[in-house]
């Protein structure tokens, strides 16, 4: 057992190195190493084994963006290592990003001796090679249905860094509210669900699409789909996403598509007729409604992402550079791959985390690869997203719903395919994922009990957090 | 509405004015104020109405005791209240604590306005007197049902601080675990759940008493009520508030008392025998346990706490000191103070919180001082506590289990009966506690909706948070 200082200091190495969000995240980790189990008393004799903390990172590229290098090493020496031949603790990375991941992988490693009072690396000596299997292992968030504050956000983004997660993917606006900021259009906010339930551009996160102009409605009964008749619609649509390229750097954009009921666009007259005009049916004025988007969203460098609607309604006419998002079922990335597009596995029957009666079994064993055997083709998913959407979901219970079963669905997107599927469910996998729910609660996440009979429901008697 | 400038400094006055607690309590307001609606961004042409709180503390003592002055007086200017009389912001105490009170209203009369994104207060100016009506108003927070780790019992703080609760009870350990450290008796901790789920010394914040030294039961198969017979149980107690005496300042010890089943006591030979030679029934030994514990703690200058049971049943023998803590029912703190005894009220009927039905409008309406009308006895009821009994409660759901009908209780506790029996419960007094409910989520407070019909209930549906 390697015994750490609690005065752990950082030792940065390579051309990334000294960059500041290592420096911000080694702190970060050394107070969650040092206090989230217990608070580690100085040891007046000294004589710790582990002094430091060594972090070599290879490339000063800052640059963060989909598939960024997450790839890490550790060495950790046995006890009085610092006379051995690996010496104290090391994280070796390519990117600034790959060091974070490891930093949160030797975290995991440290535990708190109630015996000794030190903290230590049990098990050393330690080498960890270690890599994400797909570039994109995501979680959904939704703060239309209920709206979610910036710190809840926060602690939201905190706690998927604990499962490795890489992508907030914010669902900021839908029918329900748009508590979002767009400067070009200052009045789409007012659908907030009231003015203290809005986010500033200064709190703004990601990315939107459009409603709130009633101009932007066929009618004021006829709400959704926009207005596909008018240029006004799309003028809305390019503004909004210019104000939102400002602001987010990431690449890919959602366009949605998705549960379009263009039934309305029938019996509102000028829209009929504008349809009667071009000779389209209301599922020709779809396609075109999201083939137009796109287009706004391709010239303004975007990556457009649509929900499998759109692949299944006219896969034929998507953009080559469309990523389809899978939700209604199983079986939808093969056809999306086979046909040269890129796909990200949702699947809601095992991954939508509203679903409070699918247990962590289910998320676990969601394979985004299940039915490609092509390698080009496995190569076109980009990976999964777990979906948190928020019709019963808010500050009060959303960590819970989302905990711990999306760590089940973060493992299956992080780990290798061989070092996951050979386990036993039950025994291996089953205690890890009780000590990653009680690692969480820690860390002061509210992550739920695992084996409850639906999620975030609470513990059913008194006992141990390991083993319920 | 006065603007205030973002970088809102600290302008300490009197005795007490630059006490290091006041300087961080107002840096944990100050974020709280500019970074929990929406973060504020700094007005270009400058030009704010406030730049400076004024906070005048009047004494320098930091004694925190049962009655410690909370009182507090804050002065707010018109607009442009710079040229006024009063001029900006000011916050007068007679202590410290008086002060932190002062700030957390403070904190609740500052708006983000969304139009100006400054930060305001609304309908100033203001004059505002306020104080305590009871000196103990508090929490009660179970950690032997289910372990909650130390950060987040420092949640639970926090938020404890935004409805000015002013007591944790912190009923550390009961039958089913013991997770404090006790250095003069190391293995009583080997009670705890698992090594994980433990408090050290350090961590340690409230008082325990005894189980876990197998020689302390009168047999294995008897393993509670503790052996009345020995003496090395009585030697036991006295060392475990040595230990406790010397990290807690505070004067209350609770010494139990209830739920006490001596059945066991009769079975067990050694225990009856020693019954038999003092011509004593079970029920004799119960009160000469308790009264020698009482005998122990006074001893150790701690003022004794009790359930009632020990009152209900020899109440002519509890020690003078005793303050009576109600929990089996309503009517029972009248007859305690008759009897010129200090009481507790947590009428688990109203005060429970695991008692999920019972609603805010319940938990609102209790009146300590009801049935006790002469004013030498009302002065004998310190207060009265929420219970948060953790059978079925653990880090997954505390906080949306304690909030938000701690508010309502805490509110009953706090303010004068003339200004909380006026209102009308379901316009005015629901509002304001819908609206407590979404500052607490704002703030990061996992505070569950009002009017759902079981508490910790999630939201039914898509809507405000002013409004579930």
């Amino acid at each position: 057992m390697g015994a750490f200082d609690p005065d752990l200091a950082l030792h940065p190495q390579g051309l990334g190195g000294r960059a500041a969000v290592v420096a911000e995240a080694f702190e970060r980790y050394r107070s969650l190493i040092f206090s989230s189990w217990a608070h580690a008393a100085r040891n007046a004799s000294g004589g710790y084994d582990i002094a430091k903390l060594t972090v070599v990172v290879a490339s000063a590229d800052e640059k963060l963006e989909l598939g960024v290098d997450e790839s890490y090493t550790i060495y950790v020496a046995a006890a009085g290592g610092v006379n051995s031949i690996i010496g104290g603790a090391t994280i070796e990375a390519n990117t600034i990003y790959g060091a974070i991941r490891g930093l949160e992988t030797f975290s995991q490693l440290c535990v708190f001796n109630y015996d000794t009072k030190n903290v230590e690396v049990r098990h050393a000596p330690w080498y960890i090679q270690d890599e994400p299997r797909f570039a994109f292992h995501g979680l959904l968030l939704d703060t239309s249905r209920h709206f979610l504050p910036v710190d809840v956000i926060k602690q939201v983004i905190d706690s998927m860094s604990y499962s490795k997660l890489n992508v907030l993917h914010w669902h900021i606006i839908d029918e329900q509210s748009f508590p979002l900021e767009v400067p070009s259009y200052p009045n789409l906010w007012k659908g907030s669900y009231s003015k203290w339930e809005r986010y500033t551009v200064e709190d703004a996160h990601d990315i939107v699409r459009g409603n709130g102009y009633p101009k932007l409605w066929p009618s004021p009964k006829c709400r959704e789909p926009l207005d596909v008749s008018s240029n006004y619609t799309f003028e809305v649509i390019s503004g909004i996403l210019s104000d939102m390229r400002k602001i987010f750097p990431f690449g890919l954009f959602y366009l949605g598509g998705d549960e379009v009921y263009t039934g309305c666009w029938n019996v509102t007259p000028h829209v009929r007729q504008w349809l009667n005009e071009r000779n389209m049916t209301t599922k020709d004025a779809y396609k075109y409604f999201v083939l137009k988007a796109q287009e706004i969203a391709i010239n303004l460098s975007w990556i457009p992402v649509n929900w499998e609607e759109t692949f299944n309604s006219f896969k034929e006419n998507l953009n080559p550079l469309t990523v389809v998002h899978n939700w209604l079922g199983p079986g939808v990335c093969p056809k999306v791959v086979e046909k040269g597009f890129r796909c990200i596995m949702s699947n809601q029957g095992v991954w939508y985390l509203d679903h409070l009666d699918v247990p962590w079994e289910d998320f676990y064993t969601s394979e985004p690869l299940a039915g490609i055997n092509n390698t080009v083709q496995q190569k076109l998913v980009l990976g999964g997203e777990v979906c948190m959407w928020g019709e019963t979901s808010d500050t009060s219970d959303v960590q819970q719903t989302i905990w711990p079963r999306a760590a089940a669905a973060a493992e299956r997107m992080w780990s290798q395919l061989e070092a996951i599927s050979a386990q036993d469910l039950e025994t291996t996998i089953l205690a890890r994922l009780h000590y990653f729910r009680c690692l969480l609660n820690h860390r002061g996440i509210a992550a739920a009990p695992v084996t409850n009979a639906y999620a975030r429901r609470p513990p059913i008697s008194p006992g141990s957090c390991f083993i319920q």
